[in-house]
């Protein structure tokens, strides 16, 4: 029933789990908290699959824990509301994302800025404030805080709205941050993976010139036809590069893998801003040349995801938009492969588990 | 006589120039360009000495054109104008700083950044348009587009409003643009030298929180009682540093040698900007670690100088606030022990060469 807080039993749940570094999913069966006088309970009808899922699955980053049921890009239907909780009512579409909580009273929190929170809670992986784990979207249902659930709009496509919940508001929130999501700037877009197709389609919405700058041809025709995208740039070619010099206003690089930022830094105009989205440094530090920061006074800057004001933000101008990544559904007992499938980038541009119909326990 | 713009002769002028990479200098029989009927034409009073002055003289930028005037810190009288000079009369105090012309037409000059117009024209070194070559401001007259002159506060004193032409100027446009000018902010400043003590002053009348960071503790008592400074971080102890991390909203790095970025932006909490003024990386880049920008949505930028509206504002706010450069006034004949000095450091903050009482032919 909606408007009651009296569940104070913990609440079954089902999903599937790696239980180590091998990465290997299967069932799982576990339980998630009773539904606090915040919370709501949802259904989850959708899970995105982020390339992050995959590292830490395997443990890649050396702080996950197992077992794990990782999953931060959940659509789902309410189904519990706790007696405080104002945004929801039963039968809502719902969405969470990266995060399930944070302290509240930083900086950071009170500027809606709660990815920001040192104390911030992932949506799986870390332990919740009570001491109890975090088991993510791969799961059959969900108990999360309203504050860190968003309204998600009826017309959007949820496993096509699915993957926005990461991969939309990573990039958004830094387009808005950054002044990047203004009418007839040019907008280079390093990198069409998940967050760059995403990218491309928020900064058409916005009236944005967008170049796509990646290291081949081979996704030329889908930039341009399929994304919308103005301009595809080889990024190895000296001479498209060369041509493309002073061109760009700012540039959302996505790409993880070391990569020299120097050509991307001339790229820019004047005042132009190197937006990462990735660590590519995570083994070793990058080169960076000061002088032509000064000479241009231009910017590199980083960000990660954005608040939970901004990201109903995201989904709203999505909705109206409709934006939706543009995603490969699979059956849950598909998610090995998939893995598999992520890991060589055979995917076009994001694999999302179709929870609703087919995780069975 | 004003408002004429007759003067088809060229004009005799004197200064001390240097000759080759030797970097001395000695006296020096020139001529400037009559008086156009956009320029004006000053009587030189004060001239302050850059480090870059420094670096040029010697050619160790390797672009010096001899005979070189150096000087781009230029107060004086206005003793000519042209008849289409709008913002001068004879008589008035003005001021040059470190360009005398740029194209007009390209964005940045559209935009008031003429200091980002590709075409920008150096006060000394480089080519006019018109072909002649540029002196500087260690001479006793200069002819100059009225533009790239600025009204000076008739209450500000000139020798020490002089080095504001360009470390003042150097240090107040990127405060205005990277929004560290908010009273409150608090604001690391990197080498207390000729940008950075003025610098502090400027942060202090914003009503800002300031912190100098310096190799060593021997600048601690001038930056807190003379500038105002209020604290002192000694950035080679570490307990210091460590204590300091994530308490900054900007840092202004000042120092063109070599030195580690990453405990800088430590510093700095989350939004935090690192604007670097020099160059530390004319010889290798330097290292950089993408990773603590996404955590906290950090950026490193550049900025040099600024345009000539914003020179213009940042003098005014000067002469409002009475700021000026901590100068020790020299004569003409002395400018190659100062060069010697200033090689070691030893002057706070600015030589000032004092033009009209000591040049003489």
């Amino acid at each position: 029933m909606s408007g009651s807080d009296s569940q104070e039993e913990k609440q079954k749940a089902f999903g599937w789990a790696v239980r180590d570094s091998s990465g290997i999913f299967s069932p799982f069966h576990f339980t998630r908290r009773a539904n606090g006088e915040n919370d709501i309970t949802m259904k989850i009808l959708y899970c995105g699959i982020c390339h992050s899922d995959l590292h830490m699955a395997k443990n890649e980053v050396g702080i996950s824990l197992y077992p794990m049921v990782p999953g931060h890009e959940i659509v789902g239907v309410v189904t519990k509301v706790g007696n405080k909780v104002k945004k929801f009512k039963v039968g809502d579409k719902t969405a969470v994302g990266c995060m399930v909580g944070s302290c509240g009273s930083c900086n950071s929190c009170q500027d809606d800025l709660e990815n920001y929170c040192p104390k911030s809670i992932n949506t799986y992986t870390f332990f919740e404030r009570e001491g109890t784990k975090n088991y993510g979207g791969y799961s059959n249902i969900l108990v999360v805080d309203e504050h860190f659930a968003v309204r998600f709009p009826d017309n959007l496509s949820p496993e096509g709205g699915a993957p926005l919940l990461c991969a939309g508001i990573a990039v958004y929130s830094p387009m808005k941050y950054f002044g990047l999501s203004e009418p007839g700037k040019h907008l280079g877009v390093v990198g069409l993976g998940g967050l760059g197709h995403v990218a491309v389609k928020f900064a058409k919405a916005f009236g944005m010139k967008v170049t796509v700058i990646s290291t081949s041809l081979s996704k030329k025709e889908e930039a341009l036809e399929q994304l919308g995208a103005d301009s595809f740039l080889v990024s190895r070619d000296p001479e498209q590069m060369q041509a493309a010099v002073g061109t760009m206003d700012g540039i959302l690089d996505t790409v993880s893998v070391p990569h020299a930022l120097q050509p991307l830094i001339d790229l820019l105009k004047c005042n132009g801003k190197l937006i990462m989205l990735g660590a590519p440094d995570l083994e070793k530090p990058v080169e960076l040349s000061v002088l032509p920061l000064l000479l241009g006074r231009k910017l590199i800057a980083g960000s990660v995801t954005g608040g939970m004001k901004e990201t109903q933000e995201m989904i709203d101008f999505a909705g109206k938009h409709n934006i939706t990544a543009a995603v490969e559904v699979i059956s849950m007992n598909y998610v090995n492969i998939a893995m598999e499938r992520l890991a060589k980038g055979d995917v076009r541009y994001r694999f999302v588990i179709d929870i609703a119909n087919t995780l069975t326990t």
